[in-house]
């Protein structure tokens, strides 16, 4: 039996109902038999959208129950969301069940708001899948060995729908969004951006953890580990989207050019935060990062010198870092309005003179450069905020990306 | 450990939420742990109402999915009223835990939307309890051995509080309505009805089939055969409502007049239906009993004769019946716009008289008697609509139901 999972946000469970359909028909068509993975309906206000339902407990910081019932009430959006989609497809003549993430085998931790999924026991939907075309499972969600019911913690639904595409060896884990595919840059910044038909797992994580949201990184992750590969894909459009595979030997069959670098993705809203020290160079450095990480400040582009530690935090918690830094007695340099970018491509290993390009394209168009620092397939440099339209343009250009 | 249920219906999970957190402190403050059993929010148009999750899935009778997969949904209506009531308690500074049936130890078998209880498991009842003063329950729901969830037929989540009392041994099984407790008649019928404050298990039984829609009799037969006390409370009020227990020497020290009548129930739109035959009563008879049931037509009141048969059947059904009954060759004499009316008395039983009483109060007010019935403790007489509200009144004088 071959099956593809294909997972659908909230708007297409009611909304853009017949599009998603449309997507599991097609599958049908080829062969296949379908695992959806549903999120829950819509966004706040629908009442049965996530935030909704955690408005029934007051505000967020003020509700009164404990993790083990908040997740007891948000699991109910995504089983109501997979019982209605359910509905929809067996309406339109396909065979269709629905399953909580429990039924469907998610074995969680106990770790409730963010559990882990331990085991997965699918037998269930192998066996549904003698009788439907179609089984629906509930995202987010699935149950401790001693029946307590969890939400899973990162990636929510896309790691529900990697999980079970590992569990299942699905032929595709489709991802379906609200954009057509992974880009080399956002369109919103660079006007010839493209869409990528092939990324690698590596890739398409660096690109996502650096602010293409457009697939969670976990999900990749597992996708990887199973060697199943993935497709990041539009609800809106029959276009197959991005393949997300293991390597560039592996791409299908498609000619894709040997390029250095795949895609840039950026973020802004970052700070920088410089501290000197004449002495106790040492002391001051693991002073600094016990402190931030007791305020739970996720620190990032740490850069440690003898003359003391440079690093950005996000914006947002740049006063409480600067009053703790202070209390240490530290004298804090800071630079607001900093965006990191991020050139991500697999084809960069072992390729001398990809930084020297980035520097050189950079100081052309007189950007200065704050930091910068590389892994085997990502550099990432960070700049000015109101340098990186010209930035990120002048990149794309230079890595000949819109071809 | 002393324990006591309450069960609220579904406006007080958040309308009225402050009245019935004042009954649970009232019940803490005896001494009590409390049982909470809810039922899902509000009623429809309120999203969570279980009338709108149904709507999810279209208009009744076009739904394209299984009973299982309706059950699941409708299942989130309570699980979610009980995580936000449990919050509520919480914020409150009562320390409560939520459970949903099949955590709260809800067996059911596989009758999916009317399952029954197989059996009770409420150990992690009591180990909450060890921790909390409160365990908030979602109603109208178990579990089966296989780990589907089901909705529970007969009495809902008054059925749920009624099983948890008596597998708790609770010292009572509170049911919260909209009145004041049990009446001794309609008071939009008759002005001068009253609260009783004593009734036995019987006699609710028989007031609540007649159309005193309060507790569900399944609920008050559970309780009756665990000897669990129950009581039929207001929201509203801090009174102690109308307390149900099983014998006239048992009311708690309260001194009763050992009445004959307790209290009158009735029923409009009803229709009755007479068919006299010369020949083959017999087969007549059993013809008309099984087209009747073919047909799902509830039939009541049912005078068998040599010369035919008289029966009743709710008035919507009636234009169904005639159809089938000329289809047979029969020819139904249909008298429309009756009513049947309910005198319940556990004190009847076995004192001679009464029957003749009620005969004399109606012939007096010139009320013809269509039929009538009588079991050991209710007594039912069929008469037109137009006299309804001058019998029930002319009776409850006869018995002395206002003193």
């Amino acid at each position: 039996m071959k099956v593809l999972v294909q997972k659908f946000g909230g708007t297409s469970v009611r909304d853009n109902q017949a599009e998603a359909i449309q997507h599991i028909e097609a599958a049908l068509q080829t062969g296949n038999k379908v695992v959806v993975v549903v999120s829950a309906i819509g966004r706040h206000p629908d009442p049965y959208a996530t935030d909704s339902l955690l408005g029934l407990i007051g505000v967020p910081g003020e509700t009164h129950i404990s993790k083990r019932e908040k997740d007891l009430l948000l699991s109910c959006g995504e089983v109501i969301s997979s019982v209605v989609f359910s509905n929809a497809l067996n309406a339109k003549g396909i065979r269709s069940a629905a399953l909580t993430g429990a039924q469907a085998g998610f074995i969680t931790n106990e770790d409730f708001t963010a559990a882990k999924i331990k085991e997965m026991r699918v037998e269930r939907i192998w066996k549904e899948l003698e009788t439907h075309d179609v089984v629906v499972v509930a995202g987010f969600q699935g149950m401790t060995e001693d029946g307590e019911i969890t939400t899973i913690g990162r990636g929510g639904s896309d790691t529900s729908a990697a999980a079970l595409g590992a569990a299942l060896q699905a032929e595709y884990i489709d991802i379906f969004t609200d954009v057509e595919g992974i880009m080399t840059a956002d369109p919103r910044v660079v006007e010839e951006a493209r869409m990528l038909d092939v990324v690698t797992y590596t890739e398409i994580c660096n690109l996502a953890y650096q602010g293409a949201k457009v697939v969670h990184p976990r999900a990749v992750e597992i996708a990887m580990q199973a060697k199943v590969p993935m497709r990041v894909r539009s609800t809106g459009s029959l276009s197959e989207g991005t393949l997300v595979t293991s390597s560039r030997d592996n791409f299908a069959g498609k000619d894709i050019p040997d390029r250095l670098i795949t895609g840039i993705a950026h973020l802004a809203g970052i700070s920088q935060i410089k501290i000197e020290t004449d002495t106790d160079a040492y002391k001051t450095q693991s002073s600094v990062f016990k402190a931030m990480a007791e305020a739970n400040i996720s620190v990032d582009f740490i850069n440690i010198s003898p003359n003391g530690v440079v690093y950005t935090i996000a914006a947002e918690q740049v006063m409480l870092a600067q009053d703790i830094l202070r209390e240490l007695g530290l004298e804090p340099k800071v630079i607001n309005n900093c965006a990191k970018v991020s050139l991500v491509g697999a084809g960069m290993t072992g390729i001398p003179g990809v930084t020297a390009k980035i520097v050189q394209t950079l100081t052309d168009k007189e950007i200065d450069i704050l930091q910068s620092a590389d892994s085997h397939t990502t550099i990432w440099v960070l700049i000015k905020e109101k340098d990186l339209v010209a930035a990120v343009n002048a990149l794309h250009a230079t890595f000949e990306l819109s071809l």
